[in-house]
């Protein structure tokens, strides 16, 4: 078993600091770095690529709503005209500083709202695959598993991969309970571990329209942003090299 | 003689409305579209790319101040690592919708206060040229012909054109005279084609610390936010055209 | 008979000319502002206030959602804390400009997809009525008749405005149909003025949850921001005077 | 001796946290809260005005240029008409939170490059002054000693006070040595703290123009974004408690 592990990165934003970027780096595989919409600024797109190669790690665009103080995790109605062009943007963007720095962009993963709207909403999945497909066709989209934007990258001749969060709840449908509810997010480094495992080992089951579906995951997301985030990465990677080492 | 002749486009923004692209495309051979930090946004930019490949005219990308309130013409004070951050985030953002659209990025030519202080300032300069040479070692680097911009163009190995204004009125040494003051803008007809054939023929002659220039040409501008615009394009045009044709 | 005729004005920003608000101005008694956030800047709601003041027409606050680029048209979900300090921001600052020049502030009226979703939605209404009741106690808040947001303002205490839309069409619920579908706007001036005059005199009558309505209005809006505003705008008046005389 | 000491505040945005507000109240007797534009946001601007009025602290405006991403410290090139217009609405937006909950603003105090450009520029200087008066005659207009926007202040009839910053070292000529040399701020409470006590009592001389001054101070102001700012402001704060006391 070999399991992709990514985090996102580049969130701070002019004198604002947010994240631990650079101990993150250390429990990862693969960055997905903020775009300038939702939070990140050239100045910080660029030093967290740099920090991501120094690490080994490969990076990916983020691209979120134009929402900078809710942080793209509001929900927004944008027309699919408008996120594809917006994906495009954000990614076209990400990937200049990542060609300046050497490196190729590894995938695409879109951020907060979007990829939950993206994730149930068909025509919003394939306005982000379609961008994604346009900048590049070897570009890896990463969706939620066994939602609508894996599905679009599929159908879009993408390579996608499917996404599972240990230290996130989820609904039975598949779907990730909302941060605004109590114990959406597992702060508990044990726990968040063991789901990390059981996700790689397992995938995810979930039960849609009377269907029973079981997933595997291609990789594992883990946080920056609670305070406990670095213990909790320490202990899903270590639990996943113990496994697989 | 065969000079090329440019013009700024792709500055609506949102809901908002601002110059006649379509009609001015059928005069000149290159287009600055902007790229959403001054003016423009990701769908503008996207339609504008189209509009101009349409026509036949060449893309170039137009990066500016983050000032959409003061349309990029109003002066900031930036660190050079920021100027290179941004302008380097905007020409890989217009590039990523040319390459969508099929065609490779020709050239870069900064907006408004960006483009003036750059023709003033070394290190602003090198700070532009250094992030369109990271971006692409062949990517043309525009700038006011005798100014600083030209020269860190060319000491970084770009190639580069020297720029001339028909429409504007030129200070003793070379530099433009500022839109602030009266007549700085050429609004007659004639008048305008009559500086752009002698622009285009016999370059641009000025005087700077006790030394005379007579430096030729690469391309002219000509503009799209005046009422007469188009009139004077169509003249601008028809002059070079009867001339070289 | 004496109705209020209303109209938003204030919506140029930056470069960015939009609207004919001086001659709009002509026919409509109050103005509603735009405050800076789906559109206007600083200068243009200082003119504007101005440019309404001499006209004689009365002022109000013109609050929208924090998306200049979608001039405030595409829903947000926004927590009510978030809506109710935004509208308060936005109220503020605009009445700032009218005391400056010697008026208070007589109204209220939120914009686009804020005046939407607060017509049908009771917490984010109630966050627009305790944002103006903590601005003011004696400021009209004007809303779709019928809504909850007018039911909201008069829970809270608040003067409140029934409003009706001669130019819109509406569902049979009373909400109004969808700027993104066919026909949602009557652009004929002969068509809007004879539903100015019905609204005026009849009021407007839906059918909700099983129940009939017909509610008398205190306002009507006209719009500036399609191509025949002005001859629409002088048919509803004239056809309003003439009965009113 | 009774001086009061004023320390920014409110300068968070969206998700990002910045500064110790809280506890740095417990030092201060004015608060300058920022207004949205380099920082802060509605939310964050009504919870700062409700916390520093939980301290007896006196809530003041702390308007500043367009620029979250320089955080306002960097100058921009603003028309007067541009910065008349843009303080006034950042002043009434402020003063809307502090109404709201009961207080009136008791000042004005640009902030960053705003201050400094300000504070040498009279044109501009004087563009703030009538922002002020314009809102209120009464509410006091904050400035550097001996700087144009004390004299602005003055001249349009406002009550003004005259600024000392015991952190941060003078240039001869009575400005601000700037933040990007080195040396630029005092760090060390011991010194803060002894250059509070002299600019309370002693005022502050400078050279300019080969004449000399000086100046008495009416308040000093402490950071809140350094890393012991804490342990700084409680050294000026117990330094000049203990001989006023």
């Amino acid at each position: 078993m070999r399991i992709d592990i990514n985090c996102d990165m580049g969130e701070s934003f002019g004198v604002y600091h947010l994240g631990n970027d650079a101990a993150l780096l250390a429990f990862v595989t693969s960055a997905n770095i903020a775009c300038g919409f939702h939070a990140g600024d050239p100045q910080v797109m660029e030093a967290s690529v740099r920090l991501a190669i120094q690490a080994g790690v490969r990076v990916g665009a983020h691209p979120g709503y134009p929402d900078l103080q809710g942080f793209g995790r509001r929900n927004m109605e944008l027309a699919p005209a408008e996120v594809e062009a917006l994906v495009l943007y954000q990614v076209a963007a990400l990937a200049g500083f990542a060609r300046a720095a050497g490196v190729e962009l590894q995938h695409v993963k879109p951020h907060g709202a979007l990829y939950n709207q993206a994730a149930g909403d068909p025509a919003l999945a394939e306005a982000v695959a379609r961008a994604v497909w346009r900048f590049s066709h070897e570009v890896v989209l990463v969706g939620l598993a066994g939602s609508a934007l894996v599905a679009a990258g599929q159908a879009a001749g993408l390579p996608t991969w499917a996404e599972g969060f240990p230290e996130r709840e989820y609904n039975p449908d598949g779907s990730l309970r909302s941060r605004k509810l109590p114990g959406a997010v597992v702060h508990d480094p044990a726990r968040a571990a063991e789901n990390a495992w059981r996700l790689a080992t397992a995938g995810i089951a979930f039960t849609r329209a009377g269907e029973s579906y079981n997933l595997p995951l291609d990789t594992l997301c883990i946080h920056g942003d609670s305070p406990n985030a670095l213990a909790v990465a320490q202990a899903v990677r270590a639990r996943l090299d113990h496994e697989t080492g």
